[in-house]
């Protein structure tokens, strides 16, 4: 049903392009504009890279986890050297003025404002067109990667439309269902969610498999298959966090180099969206941990997309987040103090841990096994007294309680926060980002180069 | 004594330059190089504008605060059109890698790292050349401008040399006895004070007036007086915050416009440093509404600085904060909100209502004189509660909590925390501060315009 109003209702985007565009920051860098016409000729793929949660308090924080503390300088990660602006995330919500990841991701990928929970739809749940979508129409080759199950929230407002971001089982059909000019829209697909594609009343695997696609469940089979159409889910829902993974379930990084592979063979370019999913699951949990953790997950991906950028030399490179989570910050209670040495010292998540000690395990000798600290006594009780009152949720609670205060780490929620968030841009036509945008800016750019990349061509 | 070390044990300032400027980020920016020799022969002038705890959550919230909410998209406030990136703010400190305003401001007016307390002194406590210090030598006129006392942390730091920021009398002290050129070294002094100044072993207005400077204590004496050199102080510590001011004391901007009308007399140009002192104490204390006001003051201040740039030509405006403080955010408790309508309401500082309340006014009266809300039984009662039991910070932290309440603004910490900041500059040379910078390369970055400044008059 979807698939035959899709593209019906759409809103005149180029209208609203303009009336924002116009009142545009960023007047600093009118110099490079001469450089803009030899630029947009070049560019010819677009890697959109979106830390969920990452607020500008995690950038921070984890240069400092990644710095050699053995240098007087901090030593930058891969980020900072392509550090060009910051971006607005506010959302059009009527009752939450904060955003979601839903909200976020659509106007991010279609430049127009939305309600939380919308699926690249509007405010009046019209579809409206997502830069993926025009990728696909422009003859690209497309691709979305996370380690969320697939059709969660982010990757699904770049390819699917639905008024909910709940609505997870029409998102995956969507992802097959809805054809731009007969064909399937999204050429490789990595992440996480058999549960939702292989069900009791559809199966979605075989359907693509029929179609020509390949499967892969396994890092393996991934490595192993070179068909340019994919379809790889390596959990029931969402993937583990990075330092519990197994063997066989691929990094952020592997499924991003991946999916260049395929999408680089198509001669007229692509587009690939890459989430680090799980940066804000960590900030809603309040896990410092995991947060870190999952910022190398995702900063490895970012790596393997600049590096393609490089050689290339016809790709733009986009990275931002969402929004922040969690009001997490560096120093609190009066200390002026972030030590990232606790964080390093945690083998395994929290959350893991927690599993395993409400599954019976040992708490001490858990608590051993994964973490490469001396614990004191009062630690190791305070998650004991967890362990017999309290839920698999306060087990994890007290055990990042002790990584928050030796690492000094604070929080203020387990939902989300409206700070700004810092955005990064590498390749041809990046100073187009630079200084403050609006995510619907943002969003409006990433068309805008593709919408020049066209012209050029004709 | 400081005055007879002075300059005696500076530090190879050029030779650290060397060696961190060569790992600078900002490639992107290239583009703008080639303007650069153009730009460079056009600064004479130097406004450095430093938000005290002005972290990326103040920037954003007080766009919040500022936006007109019946248009769809958020109005920007006068700072966003000149962000070009953000800033590093660690510090050397031994004990504590979240940095203090001291080591902060030293950092940047100096462009080495020291420890937290430090007063433009370096690890070992030799004092090192301040970025104001060298304008005068260059023959420049100088002035520092704040609504904290003058001798306080920040301001001191360009204008003093000292081991520690405790030292307010032997900092005041410098502010008289350290001469350049057999001249004292800060022409304009704007802020509070007289505590410091006037004293029972010591009256330094006194000496100041005697060497040729005025002497104001009023904003009207302030306007009425037009000579070069002046000593202003409104308070004898700290000025009031903004809405709790009387008419006598001159706000930020007003101190801005009138030190940039007595510095622009010189026809070699000027440097000088405006501090936003109370954005941190708002932080501090976790006092949303102030942080607020006080960010308007701040912006007013700023907007007086671009607008002389802009009919000057010839001045560089950069714009930054030395940490953030209060680990504040725009959402709490898991709610995804953040409302400026509260803050907005409040037409005194909690601290002002709460120091009357402690005084014996009427808790219902008092809040209903100042607060322009319908309070419920409960926010009054938590109140009053507060006035029978407890001290006059718990009277104000009662107050701030219904308006972090009905806000939706968190705190992790009564201290600041490590997240980086942004950084605004307009003028030429501006696209130097682009990208991510730490704050050493900021000071050095400023120093370097004054170096080619030199070097072109020569």
């Amino acid at each position: 049903m979807l698939k035959k109003t899709l593209f019906k209702k759409l809103l005149p985007v180029a209208v609203i392009s303009a009336v924002v565009l116009s009142s545009l920051a960023g007047a600093t860098f009118d110099k490079a504009e001469a450089k803009k016409g030899e630029d947009q000729a070049r560019i010819k793929n677009v890697i959109f890279l979106i830390g969920d949660g990452m607020g500008p308090t995690y950038t921070t924080a984890y240069r400092s986890f990644q710095d050699d503390k053995s240098t007087p300088y901090s030593e930058n990660t891969a980020f900072e050297e392509y550090l060009v602006g910051m971006q607005e995330t506010y959302s059009w919500d009527p009752d939450q003025s904060v955003t979601d990841s839903a909200a976020a991701a659509t106007t991010m990928a279609t430049g127009i404002k939305t309600y939380n929970g919308a699926i690249a739809v509007d405010m009046e749940k019209n579809n409206v067109k997502t830069v993926l979508e025009q990728a696909k129409e422009d003859g690209k080759a497309t691709g979305l990667v996370a380690t969320s199950q697939i059709n969660h929230a982010t990757p699904a407002s770049f390819g699917a439309h639905n008024e909910s971001r709940n609505n997870y089982n029409e998102i995956a059909d969507s992802y097959f269902d809805e054809l731009i000019n007969g064909q399937h829209k999204i050429d490789v697909m990595l992440g996480g969610g058999t549960a939702y594609f292989d069900r009791e009343d559809r199966n979605l695997t075989e359907e693509f498999q029929q179609d020509g696609y390949s499967y892969v469940t396994t890092k393996q089979e991934m490595a192993n298959d070179t068909n340019d159409q994919v379809l790889g889910l390596f959990a029931p829902k969402a993937m583990d966090k990075m330092i519990d993974r197994t063997e066989d379930a691929p990094s952020l990084a592997d499924m991003t180099d991946s999916a260049l592979d395929r999408l680089s063979q198509d001669k007229d370019g692509f587009f690939l969206m890459v989430e680090g999913s799980q940066i804000d699951w960590a900030g809603h949990d309040n896990d410092a941990v995991s947060a870190m953790s999952e910022m190398a997950d995702f900063e490895a991906a970012y790596k393997e997309a600049i590096e393609f950028a490089k050689k290339d030399k016809h790709t733009l490179v986009v990275t931002t987040a969402d929004h922040s989570t969690g009001g997490m910050t560096m120093g609190r209670d009066g200390e002026y103090k972030w030590d990232p040495a606790p964080l390093k010292a945690a083998k395994r998540t929290p959350d893991f841990m927690a599993g395993e000690i409400a599954d019976g395990a040992n708490v001490e000798e858990t608590l051993k096994n994964y973490i490469d600290l001396e614990l004191t006594q009062e630690e190791i009780q305070s998650v004991k007294g967890a362990a017999v009152e309290g839920s698999t949720g306060d087990i994890d609670a007290a055990i990042e309680r002790i990584f928050d205060i030796r690492s000094g780490t604070g929080w203020t929620t387990g939902g989300h926060t409206g700070v700004d968030v810092n955005v990064y841009a590498y390749g041809p036509e990046s100073d187009k980002f630079a200084g403050l945008n609006d995510n619907s800016e943002t969003g409006q750019k990433v068309l805008e180069v593709l919408s020049n990349n066209r012209k050029k061509e004709k």
